[in-house]
């Protein structure tokens, strides 16, 4: 059995995304999909739309194998970090192909890129400092010190928000010498920033999440999402009563802040020099989190720079805590599977250099617990009695086991 | 011109506080009566009814002619500390005489078991130690050591707790030798834990709340309180659209436990040994305040030193702030006066041996910190639009000169 391995964050699992893991499988010549997905908490800084426990069910249904967790220390972060734990994760579990779509959907650029970049290195690096140091954000000083390197040839254009994540993930598995090889897939029809539904059946998830937040009417999502994503959002909705976003954590973001020092403020992760003063102000006046967001908001740091911040205020996670971890992913945690990933599970379980885990209160590590807070306060949007049905959740979820004839 | 010190939290100011500063006016020859009054956050560890602005108004109104406010540091305390930053405060503005109120009535009785104890001090203190390592509460130990002293002749009872208070005020005014004389005023008619109206026009604080929280109807309590403070109610609900009370703050005391670790947890002020671990697990489960703090309680600790704990963790209060803290208070925060308040003021203002606040933007102090944090904590219990109203009145609101005719 080989199994390809997929980066996703399923907020919520559509069509594209099932074009995408089908692409996957074939043209790695794979029989199992593995992907491993965000938890609550997202790359772009936001809550996701329902649980994850919830979006895997969407994988699933739609036919993805294997649903492993990203942890929260890699997954709400900068591009670079959130790739290099994503990869290792899926080397980890045995998968000797990784699939990623890409705005280019040639894989030949990418691999010419990382050659390129690898053999200017010392330039590149110089001038993203320099770049840095002048007060624009990471993403755009990465784009410029690029374009000063003057490449030439075929090179990938790393403006898109995919191909940069596509050149992460590959910059990741030449860093850690992995005999993974790389594909892609070419975007289908819709930019992934894209923002009003398109006519044809794939859209971005921005969109379908637009649309759900703005018009609260599924029907508009349907000819976009499988049958599975559909049923399973509107369970989640009748079940704990919304779907989540960062106006529900608005309070607790500003009641965290408001009870803390300066100095508590800069312990937390990613709350970089100066950044405390202006959170404390805005928090002091702002009615909501787009309110707060726009008067912190600076030309240095993009606005999911500043939502991943946020989250971290949100979890209280320190950048002592970060900076303490093991750099390298020390557990695999699996969130579901179907028969056929369960197949493939018993047979590399002995090749495995990390434990699988299954259930959470068996095993004790730090990145672990960084994914259970994160769990705790993803939980809080909700009244009661659904916040406690969630709380439960974390610890009295087994590993989803889909059953085609579900 | 004399002033009288009382210490109080008016929350509300009723008929009984009425009677206690007239009373006090005369006993001790004083044309000034200055109330030292908690803040936002009670003794008992609850949120006021209603803020320190609109609890001073009302006691302004019936004639109090001064009001400073306990600093949380000392307000959200055992009855010792509490005790002692309110006489201090209290000499500290120039007062020589200090009334309280107290079941026994009888001053010598006050002044005969304070030389009592201190003539047995060592063997006072060495049954408090042993009765506290036996699990009982702090409170029960006192108690309990006293009595094991035999105490004979004019004593006081020190079961009750106004009685408990007034004796710590006199220990305070011994420890700090000061010039103070105290006066005690038998409390009238209703004990302070009664919880239901009685008959007649003068009745607990306590049950003054529970009327309000539970049948939300003011008019039962009208016969209780002073027009003033009937008015002040009526008006701060109508601004706020609310009272406040314990559960109102829940889902961010729930928040915050979740959020922090057992050794973050560990580092809260009076969180002591052992009591983190219940603390995670209740908060896991409770549905409401009232259900943590019942699956949270043993007979080590009281209901209130509990409730005191959690407010510490709302406010995010550290063993460490509270520890490096000056123990002796560095100034006096003025919330309000009257004409005659005013000349006393001016009169004094030369002899203070620390600064006078009108001003809280202009005056940087970590436990003056701590009682803007405590604002900003209690604001957050009320929805938007209120809610940044009452977070911009700890800055913008000077103190309130009350003028009769108003």
């Amino acid at each position: 059995m080989n199994s390809v391995g997929i980066v996703a964050e399923y907020n919520p699992f559509h069509n594209g995304h099932d074009f995408q893991f089908q692409s996957a499988k074939k043209l790695a010549l794979s029989d199992v999909a593995i992907a491993v997905m965000s938890g609550n908490f997202l790359q772009r800084g936001e809550p996701a739309l329902v649980n994850k426990w919830s979006r895997t069910k969407m994988a699933l249904q739609a036919g993805v194998d294997i649903v492993i967790e990203l942890p929260y220390a890699y997954a709400v972060q900068n591009a670079e970090i959130f790739a290099y734990g994503a990869v290792l994760l899926l080397d980890a579990i045995g998968c000797r192909d990784i699939c990623f779509g890409s705005e280019s959907g040639n894989i030949d650029q990418f691999y010419e890129t990382v050659r390129f970049i690898n053999h200017h290195k010392d330039e590149y690096d110089y001038y993203i400092r320099k770049f840095i140091k002048q007060g624009i954000s990471y993403p755009s000083a990465l784009s410029a010190a690029f374009q000063e390197l003057k490449p030439q040839g075929n090179i990938v254009d790393l403006t898109k928000p995919n191909n940069i994540l596509g050149f992460h993930y590959m910059s990741a598995g030449e860093k850690i010498n992995s005999r993974i090889s790389f594909h892609t897939v070419k975007r289908r029809n819709a930019e992934h920033h894209d923002e009003s539904l398109s006519g044809a059946s794939i859209t971005s998830a921005t969109s379908i999440r637009k649309s759900i937040h703005f018009h609260s009417e599924l029907k508009e999502i349907r000819e976009y999402v499988p049958k599975g994503t559909y049923d399973e959002l509107l369970n989640y909705h009748t079940t704990f009563g919304q779907f989540h976003s960062w106006e529900d954590y608005w309070s607790f973001l500003q009641y965290k802040i408001l009870s803390m020092t300066k100095e508590e403020l800069e312990e937390i992760y990613d709350v970089s020099e100066g950044l405390e003063n202006r959170l404390i102000k805005a928090s002091r006046t702002a009615n909501s989190f787009e309110e707060f967001m726009k008067s912190v908001k600076t030309k240095r740091y993009t606005w999911t720079r500043l939502q991943r911040t946020c989250i971290h205020i949100l979890t209280n996670t320190k950048k002592q805590t970060i900076h303490s971890l093991n750099k390298d992913p020390q557990y695999i945690r699996l969130l579901g599977m179907n028969e056929h990933g369960r197949e493939y599970l018993r047979k590399i379980k002995k090749e495995l250099q990390v434990p699988l885990i299954s259930k959470v209160s068996s095993f004790q590590n730090d990145m672990l617990l960084l994914d259970l807070k994160a769990s705790n306060v993803y939980a809080l949007a909700l009244p009661e009695p659904e916040r406690s049905t969630l709380l439960k959740h974390e610890f009295a979820q087994p590993p989803i086991l889909y059953e085609e004839e579900f």
